[in-house]
């Protein structure tokens, strides 16, 4: 006799929602599925035109009406009282490359679950609600094949004009526009009227797991700053030229993200995150000194003036690095946002649904960038975080627990059933 | 009346040997001409193919034979002689991304001017000589598309086996073979029976033009290391990652830039030339850590132990390096050079045709790697410099004046003619 190892396990599946839940998230894991465990699966690309096309014959399948409006945010709005606002939850499937399976995704899935659920819950009892619910994909969080990220909402939260979102290019020179017709997921529908958002996402970091608890409930992000940087030097031979004579954009960069990178290691109070993770480097031939690299340069800090203190830093080391390298930097902040709080009445409805769930939670600040993020300017806000294992993100490896996914949808399940009913009206 | 500014200039080609030159110098700088009055010709793309095709009608016309060998090495042959070796002369016509228009490509043809004119001289006097002589166009001498550098030349000097080679790939995965094929520039041809081997080039550098100097006789190598470097993190979000858990391949990739730029500024008495001029960086997505950089350290001094106690200095700087990054750094050495004579009797007979022709002349040392010094260790080989402007080079702003083109030419071919006549013979 055989004992089935799914019945064993300590993240056994209790229910048939959880089931569900699970089985839908392994199919959604192989579109665009890595050799590594993982998912690439960029804005706009043939494996996210597939998983979109999934979600919406999921999305038909329980009665939903999917839309698309002009910048490829995809809705799939479940009505049951024509005519009314709806809450609106969601995230994104788009990942980053050799991404995890959880960014993005596990929200948008148990989106999906959650207001099915809860409509479901009102079909069940009188059939009506205050408000509608409808699920958002929003179109490239990520910010990788096309930039910056959290695009679909910023848009969408009138951040960002649509028509500078479609024309941005990748690297390859495609537009938006084009990538999202080639893959099929463009509309003119204008986007819901929104009561309320809910969004759920894996914690990317590892203080619930450190202190073994389920839920976090975000009442407040940190600051962060985003910076094209241009190092221009000229180009000339590796060999023959005397160093005196160089003008080498590639050391001027390194002496760059070597100073950013002191800048978070001279801070021992207040906590700052640096980082320079990408470089386009021009000849990027072994034989030629580089002419120019251009790089993101990219610092956190839940403290905004502690932040501000510290960009100014950076600033100040620059003269240093041009007459070192001999080069010149160009700086121009491209995208940023300040220390905001997410509405308190949000934190204490989730908190209250946790504790009648039985699950521990915590409130903390988010680090991250969410679609929530901006969509808190426009709309009551709830964001929620389940664990992640180790805190690994944006890599193959990302993890989390099958039972701290199926708890974090049973709680924005619920989260969203109070939201139909009008629970943070007036909330901001 | 206007006056024609080519007859005032102090550039004037004065002689029809000149003119000739410099307007085939004009047709050969519009293969791959860019924007900025370089080119951009490398290894085996269609403008290197258009190059090829033009010196091979250039050379037939002039009763050359055209042939190449199995890696695409471009040979016209001029036979005074039958059955007798061959004096070679070239360089190569394949350019760095955005290079200048001289570098190699002045030396190819100069060698085809020099050649013709040396053969037409035999004719017009008794009309053999012990050697005949032949043009050669090295493939992948700049080895940006295809590494490494001095590709052709290492094969047929049996340094590099044809078959490694052959099955090189570019960045987008094209063979060198393929490559080849599809310029329709490669043979089965062995190659000719050497008995002197002579290149001209541009200096790049300014020491020439410095002094006021015409010439410059090559006597010897600096050495050269170069390595291939892999720098080994882990991916994970730039956001939310706490500082202390990063394992940043661009961080420790960009100390080891700076480490290496130390090398050289920390060298005062012996010139050490010291770069990193290309990475290749994993994912590169402004948002992710890179979990992996590769890229090629150069390093050169006329000093052979000095070169290799700073190559033990780079590597003494590793372990700190991978501790500060919490990274892993591998390092391998893949193609390199010693400080290398070229035979002094090469030396004299090129001093003597400068003096006899009235070109003020110094030795010096060759920086930068050419095809002279692979040839240099299977045949007598004379290397010689023309000035640079400014000692720009691998840059699209890379120029020489007419003048020092066409004297460069003149000692280029008495010095073919006398190779011809067996002036080196027994010299190493």
């Amino acid at each position: 006799m055989t004992v089935d190892s799914a019945t064993s396990s300590p993240t056994t599946p209790t229910t048939s929602h959880d089931s569900a839940l699970l089985e839908d998230f392994a199919t959604l894991s192989a579109f665009g599925a890595t050799a590594g465990g993982g998912v690439d699966r960029q804005a706009a690309t043939p494996a996210d035109g597939e998983q979109r096309a999934w979600l919406h014959q999921w999305l038909t399948a329980r009665g939903a009406e999917v839309r698309y409006d002009g910048v490829g945010n995809q809705f799939g709005l479940f009505t049951v009282t024509p005519g009314a606002p709806y809450v609106l939850t969601g995230s994104h499937l788009d990942s980053q490359p050799l991404g995890g399976r959880y960014d993005g995704a596990y929200g948008v899935l148990a989106s999906a679950h959650a207001a099915h659920r809860a409509v479901e819950r009102c079909r069940t009892s009188d059939g009506t609600a205050p408000y509608n619910v409808a699920v958002v994909n929003w179109f490239n969080e990520e910010g990788c094949r096309f930039k910056p990220s959290m695009m679909g909402s910023a848009v969408f939260t009138g951040k960002l004009p649509a028509r500078t979102a479609l024309t941005t290019t990748d690297p390859a020179g495609t537009t938006v526009e084009a990538a999202l017709r080639e893959i099929g997921t463009i509309g003119d529908y204008a986007g819901p009227d929104v009561a309320a958002y809910a969004e759920i996402h894996i914690e990317q970091g590892r203080d619930l797991e450190n202190k073994g608890i389920s839920i976090g409930l975000v009442d407040s992000t940190w600051a962060a700053r985003k910076y094209q940087v241009v190092v221009r030097g000229e180009q000339s031979h590796t060999g023959s030229t005397v160093m005196a004579d160089r003008r080498d954009a590639l050391f001027g960069a390194s002496l760059l993200v070597v100073a950013v990178r002191e800048l978070a290691e001279q801070s021992t109070d207040i906590p700052l995150h640096t980082s320079v993770s990408e470089m386009t480097i021009e000849p990027n031939s072994p034989v030629v000194v580089a002419r120019e690299v251009r790089m993101h340069v990219d610092l956190r800090s839940p403290d905004e003036a502690f932040l501000d203190a510290a960009a100014k830093k950076l600033a100040e080391s620059v003269p240093g690095i041009e007459e070192r390298a001999s080069v010149t930097v160009e700086r121009v902040q491209t995208h940023g946002w300040g220390v905001a709080p997410f509405p308190a009445a949000g934190v204490e409805l989730a908190a209250q649904v946790a504790d009648e769930l039985g699950l521990s939670h915590q409130t903390m600040m988010t680090i991250a960038g969410h679609d929530s993020v901006n969509m808190k300017d426009v709309a009551p806000s709830i964001m929620l975080f389940v664990p992640s294992i180790e805190g690994i993100s944006h890599n193959e490896g990302e993890d989390t627990n099958d039972r701290d996914v199926c708890a974090g949808t049973d709680l924005l399940t619920e989260v969203v059933h109070r939201l139909m009913s009008g629970a943070l009206d007036g909330a901001r």
